[in-house]
């Protein structure tokens, strides 16, 4: 069998389950893996190694006696650090909720605790989740596994750098406007961002509440698929996801695409991208046509109109959220997020009313146009290769605004119009560091995203590949 | 048998079931008393004579061969001119929307349709919904039965005045910050605003989504209870109202009230009212506990603060959905109404955002201070007696805005906190005009508020008290 640490999710929870290992062995290789190659990347946060490891034994005991330990039974797990867990520290990336505890723990986490995963800690974050790059001021870069001169992607920096690195087999992260999809792209993970309300934001620290979504980010998709399996469906405590769909996403993943129709939108998300991005894109479709997969070009909607309107939705409730502390406490924001955040104030209530009301036509009218009766649209993930952490905090603002606005350029307008996207990982760019294609689904559209990235995965090995000095146990 | 008019909806429907009378029959009464009296009020927009009695013999057909004819089978109604019906001109009481025809019908009137309702056409309202007195420049002043030099109440004018003077049995208003309430309790109709997300909204004129409730106008809480079971419940085409329950209103109205508790609170809605108007509010009061009910003093907390936010959002919204047509066509918008919209673009994003996430915990508060574990709250619906049009339309602005300010006073906070509140009519106060108060509910708390409203109809005949010269046929 392979070692502990190169299991994927669902083999690691089958070998659990099926007693090839134990939970204790999975948790104690997790939590020295964190310990020892975390702070490399500057993954982790927080960790509970005592009460992981009495977890881990307390499952192990379970299984003896032949009782059900779950979908994800002892498999050792830690996630983006603005999920709360009553009673332990919450941090949001920021100082200013340096020692917040809540006494309330979020749904998706009470969901993964049920179906018996254990949490060993807490992994790094932008500060408020508010960069796409794994920047954040006060903790420092998250950086990537395959290079520590480039970042880890922003904002769940921790959780794109702990699965590529192999220190979890999966791990929760945040997406608003690319924060799930930008790390797994830059870091070589599967990561889904789902529609949102499919997942309960109950109990999450909130960026732009009509935006937020949460999401696994994991090696694979069929990984993917466990997860989702577990925390996604309706909840009373988040109203948005009372008439979502309760599933098995495992089901359907058969590696067979016959039938299924992939839509290519030529414009926006291609005539700024970079031509080895360009081709990494043609090679994935190529293979994705192997899978029997039907391709067809389309077009999009202009995405300038749709940008602007994700930010006045995203800025208006971040700006919301932060005011009390942004006047009392202004020293103890990053001077980027800050600037972020204050356009929010000079925003008219009419046009993030107009916002969110044109948002369900605007999501139609780019479905009807983008994807065109296909099954999903394939774009790229990022446009460019991963930047260095240099070009994206060093040089002019706008240099570095350029930079920055090339890693959401794909990301936030998908955002704004609620719709899933899987991010597969699918190459290396000349500079070494991983790229990716996103394929972006209707509504509650996951299933057949997933069948479509499980089959690419069948076929190619790249969400395989283990950065450097990642190997050894 | 008592005259075709005088019945109520749930006598009539019951009278055409058991076949005493026709569909036809009282289809005729009702499109000839809507032609001859409506006009003296100002209550009728529109009217479909043939169409309507096609479809009253249909059901009378139907009932013949034994089919089953539907809850509200055969019983003639008109509705506030706001909710589309596909092929039908709905102006929303704009010249804007003189010539406007919908091709979608409102989930309401679908749902009444598919209890057998007749609907006969459309009655009058104030412009785009949006005065409370009845006030409307482009098509007259709505006027009371009781007196027409009194206003009907808007900004359901028209379902008011017809209910009251026994026009039709029942009718659908809409209520923002108090528009179905205000023409109950002017004209002397028992009025139903239910939860906000109860009742769909779908195909309906909006002008302030987050506010904006659809409910019944009838003679009694007994035939609102029938209407209700009809129109509420989930529609996926209404998002806010999947989590709403399906109930059949009308059990559990026993007329008995031992172990019910009502909570009146002290402060805001006493200290300004007319001593008239208290007086009635004690005399109700009395009859509620003749029938078994507990009264406990409360309090209410700022409701100047609750008022506010109210204004934000209605206004806010508002200005969203009327900026094309006030940038375009300003001269086609009444005076009052134009200066209702205008402040809405100067108001900053967050301010909205924030006044619609402090919702819930303002809900609560208010729910723990005015009912403090009480079954509901007991207040005036209107706190003055009925004005007269010329203390509402003339004499300086600032007393106008006074007299407006007065009638919306006991309303507008309920509709930011998104709860259910019942007018029931208790009296008449010396100008002759009828007097109303309130029962205020938990969210869904809508049957014990109309077991109560019931259990006092039975001990009063307010509501069974006709205008002058509605009597004959």
């Amino acid at each position: 069998m392979s070692a502990i640490h190169e299991l994927g999710l669902v083999e690691t929870a089958n070998a659990i389950a099926d007693g090839s290992i134990t939970s204790e062995a999975a948790t104690r290789t997790a939590l020295d893996r964190l310990e020892r190659l975390g702070p490399d990347y500057n993954a982790v946060m927080a960790l509970d190694r005592e009460g992981a490891l009495a977890a881990a034994r307390a499952v192990d005991v379970a299984r003896a006696k032949g009782e059900d330990i779950g979908l994800i039974g002892g498999v050792p797990l830690a996630h983006k650090d603005l999920l709360y867990r009553a009673g332990r520290v919450c941090t949001g990336g920021s100082i200013i909720r340096r020692d917040f505890v809540p006494d309330t723990t979020a749904s998706v986490l009470e969901r993964l605790d049920g179906a018996g995963a254990l949490d060993l800690g807490t992994l790094h974050l932008a500060e408020f989740a508010m960069s796409p790059t794994g920047f954040n001021a006060h903790y420092g870069h998250g950086r990537s596994p395959w290079n520590r001169d480039y970042g880890s992607g922003g904002s769940s920096s921790g959780s794109g750098a702990a699965v590529a690195a192999r220190l979890v087999s999966g791990a929760l992260g945040s997406d608003t406007g690319g924060s799930i999809r930008h790390p797994s792209a830059m870091c070589g993970v599967t990561g889904l961002k789902p529609t949102h309300g499919l997942v309960p934001l109950y109990g999450a620290m909130p960026l732009a509440p009509s935006l937020d979504t949460i999401g696994p980010l994991t090696r694979s998709a069929v990984d993917a698929a466990r997860m989702l399996s577990v925390i996604a469906g309706p909840d009373v405590r988040d109203a948005a996801t009372l008439s979502a769909p309760e599933r098995d996403y495992e089901q359907g993943l058969t590696g067979d695409l016959r039938g299924v129709t992939i839509a290519v939108p030529q414009g926006y998300y291609r005539t700024t991208a970079d031509a080895e991005i360009l081709k990494l894109m043609d090679e994935s479709l190529a293979v994705l046509r192997e899978a029997g997969v039907r391709v067809v070009e389309t077009t999009v909607p202009d995405m300038g109109t749709i940008n602007a309107l994700m930010q006045v939705v995203m800025t208006a409730e971040a700006a919301a959220l932060h005011r009390k502390w942004l006047a009392e406490r202004p020293e103890d924001y990053g001077a980027q997020v800050r600037a972020r955040i204050i356009p929010g104030y000079a925003l008219a209530a009419t046009r993030y009313v107009e916002a969110l009301m044109m948002r369900a036509e605007v999501a139609r009218d780019w479905l009807k146009c983008a994807m065109d009766g296909a099954d999903m649209v394939h774009v790229p993930t990022l446009a460019a290769p991963v930047p260095s952490i240099a070009e994206t905090t060093e040089g002019s603002p706008e240099d570095i605004a350029i930079a920055i606005g090339r890693v959401t350029h794909c990301t936030r307008g998908i955002s704004y119009l609620g719709l899933p996207s899987l991010s597969v990982p699918c190459g290396f760019t000349k500079n070494g560091l991983p790229a990716a294609f996103q394929l972006v689904g209707r509504p509650y559209g996951e299933p057949v995203l997933l069948r479509a990235g499980d089959a690419y995965q069948r076929r190619t090995d790249f969400h395989t590949r283990l950065p450097p000095g990642c190997g050894e146990d």
